[in-house]
């Protein structure tokens, strides 16, 4: 459970959370390898989504993945890059929520990934959540939360309380 | 100014904020783009720090980087990668703070930014922060603050306060 008045200021009412499917670059399944290596050359991203002809969510690309679909212990093939599709290369075991997450699940999940892909319950593609929007929200609440709130330690075993918390 | 109990939970006292040089993927100013793509290649991270042989700190290198410098109009020249120099073509416009930072500046900056560089005053790498360090303080922040503290909003123009804060 996220304590409700720091979730109040994690998350900002006005800007959503989700970036939607529409703003974020993707590439398809059936796309070779040098689309998505222009997709990600011109993108903002490392990696980005890969959706089938359903706008369902399939993969996940990345140079380092393409890279080493080319690699082998001698030399770099690029001339392969034509001939290899998305689908052949691409991460299936990526990180995802439905579009009702709870945003406890997210922000376990963003300590180690860079995005979190949303999908409804169709896997249809719907959008992303960002590391940066949540720093964001860490930023409000490092700098607005004490000026807001008074805060005041808790008295009945507070010292096993917190030392047992803060060890996890 | 952060305040001091977001503070105290944000950073863990057990684990080091910043990820030491030593632990960190480097590449040289004089290497050439064909081992800056190897090392992006095999490392976790999507843009790694530049230094020159006295370990200063000099730009940062990511694929995108290398592969417009290798790009024009037509088509990709994947032959110019043993060609060209990484300083030639590195970014030199990249986020950094002195070892003695402060972590509201770090905050700020980790917003837009994947990692922020750490440097001494004379300006040696020395490790890196990472979004995912402050993510992790993020959920401590989440899941224990309203746990170990009493949090009651301030009487005295409460409302003008947060409204005033909130939307800044």
């Amino acid at each position: 459970m996220i304590g409700k008045k720091v979730k109040a200021l994690l998350i900002d009412s006005e800007t959503p959370l989700v970036k939607p499917a529409e703003e974020v670059a993707v590439v398809g399944v059936k796309n070779r390898l040098n689309h998505a290596l222009l997709i990600l050359t011109t993108d903002k991203y490392a990696l980005v989504p890969v959706l089938d002809s359903d706008s369902k969510m399939r993969g996940l690309i990345s140079m380092p993945t393409i890279m080493h679909a080319i690699m082998d212990i001698e030399d770099v093939h690029f001339e392969k890059l034509g001939d290899i599709e998305v689908k052949e290369v691409m991460d299936t075991d990526y990180p995802y929520v439905y579009d009702d997450f709870e945003l406890e699940d997210v922000l376990g999940m963003l300590v180690n990934h860079a995005f979190i892909t949303v999908v409804d319950k169709e896997n249809v593609f719907k959008g992303i959540i960002t590391r940066s929007e949540i720093l964001k929200g860490t930023n409000r609440i490092a700098h607005e939360f004490e000026k807001i709130y008074d805060v005041k330690e808790k008295t009945i075993n507070e010292e096993a309380i917190s030392k047992e918390t803060i060890k996890q």
